[in-house]
């Protein structure tokens, strides 16, 4: 039996789906789980979308365009043109999910053995990617302590080395839910202005930014237009996590010369979702009010509820719809799995994603764990409660650490 | 500004896509062209896949399994059995096109520089996804003389060196419309078992066999299950290009669990397709009868009014919707150009692929073209007339080699 290769044993199975064998178990018992460990919304789908589909009159589905259908690419240009990035539809390519941006990006940009930067917790996949394109991931610690702001520019200058290639960020984050500021982002800028690196950044959740806090694109950032790689999908969008479609975009024409034949190679994006892509850039602004305003209503309770059970501490996210919680536990993996198999309040128990998974350094995250707020308030009730119960029995339960929680409102 | 990568500027440009700005620049003078270089059939999809796709009543288009649905992948196996090939739903993931099939078998079971061999003309994309996977091909001739039958054993013995870890082949064959013999099939399995090595079998054409010749699966073939990774595609099957759905299929269990972690980086293949190509799976053999009809009348035709121009010599394919010809030419990338940029008949010109860029052997098929017979015969004979009237003008002509014509009815 010839053996598979040496990147398909050094591929990390998914922290997020990892559990859901132990799931399943819980929920052949008759056990209800809360999943808080995965980004799927409940929110529905804007019917501009799905009307879109149903009402084409398509005989035969066609390969696309390799780069997308151009009437997408153009109008899509004009969606960006409201967060003030200014793109032409030869500067995008229309990609098979956010996924397939990354994956194209890497192997556009980086050569196996060079290094990125990331700071850490980031989102698990990057992992995936990064194994998949042979690019070494440098991790840099952001801290729960101060709510997983950008770490300071000095730590990234010490772990740069000939070898590194480029820095990747994912803003607003997931699994942070943190927001970079402008200054921030000036500060990368500079940073990759002065050693000539690429920024790929992931902002899928440009959408979902909260107390009048302002989103900054990496693409408006001004002297680093060949630098810059933005990845992007509306799966969180236009809550369509299964229609595949994202978009790499890019000014720097080698980079976007170089993805083309990776996008010819697999010849078209998904053809059915581009229609409703398309359709769904006239979902109307109440769309994205209305889903806005409940994700604040979900998070303000999520955040609340979780920083008044004792020992737990959680930052308040500017954006996404996710949160990192420090539990007063001994293991988060351990935990997790403890209470799908081993635990349930009235028949119920919830299902989170273990931190570490977000983390590159080892047992960074040991004690934290990341929750989407993708349900509606009354089960996420629910969900923190159970987790209130399971803290007071879980065997591996621990004093806690203390922190400065002035960050709660933050 | 920081440099793309090695593996971009190795990157090949589709060889089917790249003469488009040529045809696009005809187009715009007024010059109608016919489509014979690309495999994009103008067969209507079965409404049994549109139908389901307009009548789902998702509310949110959610995330699949990673693997794809399991209804569909459970349905999936019982269309396979009606080809003897018996596979359960764990031996199935559902991709994004064929194109992800063979991306991550690619990754799954090859390392960096090891060899796979290929018979070559094959499918210009496998070029592609080796260089992605830093695979090298080593490609050994099979002939336009013969008929593309499958190289003699020994000349695959005489490329396998350590650094062999696999076998590629399509079957039936794009774009030589070749259909293995169950012997060839056999020949090839004595050598993998032999050698230990991967076999990987693209069979996407498997519903157009022609002429009463059976299509015999790698997947049948006995001793070698865990040699065998089949890729597979609904895109020729249900005229569903755009769809992007298709399948790795293998009874490798670590095969199988390597490609499920590239699979789960992913998330998931597009949601909206799978539904269609659920449905689909119920399409009534009428629709595939009727179909084939259609294709054996275009493949007669096409190969009949071929081989009547002096110098072309076309043997029959039993297979798929291509056939490679070879033409009086000094060389058919510059033929296929001048053809878009420089010739017309009665305002009318025909697009094919040069076959150069399904060779990887420098030269090979320097006079050969690549003909996608996805038209309506009407629109053939109109292909065919202006290729025949363009032969007589082209400033690069040549006498033409001569060949044993015996197989222009084989």
């Amino acid at each position: 039996m010839p053996k598979i290769s040496f990147k398909a044993n050094a591929m990390p199975a998914s922290p997020i789906r990892k559990l859901v064998p132990f799931a399943d178990a819980a929920k052949k018992r008759g056990v209800k789980i809360y999943h808080l460990n995965i980004g799927q919304p409940d929110i529905e789908t804007p019917s501009s979308f799905m009307n879109a589909v149903k009402n084409t009159d398509i005989k035969v589905l066609e390969y696309s365009h390799s780069a997308g259908n151009e009437s997408y690419r153009k109008k899509l240009c004009g969606y960006y043109k409201t967060y003030d990035i200014n793109v032409e539809a030869s500067d995008v390519i229309i990609t098979c999910g956010g996924s397939e941006a990354i994956s194209i990006a890497m192997m556009s940009c980086f050569n196996p053995g060079d290094e990125i930067i990331i700071p850490e917790p980031f989102y698990a996949n990057y992992n995936g990617f990064s194994c998949a394109a042979n690019v070494i991931v440098k991790p840099i610690i952001s801290t729960i302590e101060n709510g997983f702001a950008l770490p300071p520019i000095s730590e990234f200058e010490k772990v740069i080395t000939p070898k590194t290639k480029g820095i990747m960020i994912c803003n607003p984050s997931n699994p942070t839910g943190g927001l970079y500021t402008k200054a921030e982002l000036e500060a990368l800028r500079d940073l990759v202005k002065k050693y000539d690196l690429f920024l790929l950044s992931d902002e899928v959740y440009r959408e979902f930014c909260y107390d009048g806090k302002q989103y900054f694109s990496a693409m408006q950032l001004s002297g680093i237009e060949n630098n810059v790689v933005l990845l992007d999908s509306i799966s969180k969008r236009y809550s369509a996590c299964g229609a595949r479609i994202g978009a790499i975009i890019s000014k720097n024409k080698e980079v976007m010369g170089a993805a083309l034949k990776f996008a010819q190679a697999r010849l078209s994006p998904p053809g059915l979702a581009q229609i409703g892509a398309e359709a769904a850039l006239d979902t109307p602004q109440s769309y994205f009010d209305g889903v806005k305003k409940e994700y604040i209503a979900r998070r303000d309770f999520v955040i609340e509820a979780l920083n008044k059970i004792p020992g737990v501490f959680c930052p308040k996210p500017s954006g996404a719809f996710y949160c990192i919680a420090r539990l007063p536990i001994d293991n988060s993996d351990k935990f997790c799995q403890w209470l799908l198999e081993d635990f349930n309040f009235n028949s119920e128990t919830v299902m989170m994603a273990p931190a570490t998974g977000f983390y590159s350094t080892p047992d960074a995250g040991i004690d934290e764990v990341r929750i989407a707020y993708v349900l509606k308030i009354e089960d996420l009730k629910h969900s923190i409660n159970c987790l209130a119960e399971a803290l007071k029995v879980y065997p591996g339960k621990t004093a806690g650490k203390k922190t400065n929680n002035h960050l709660q409102n933050g």
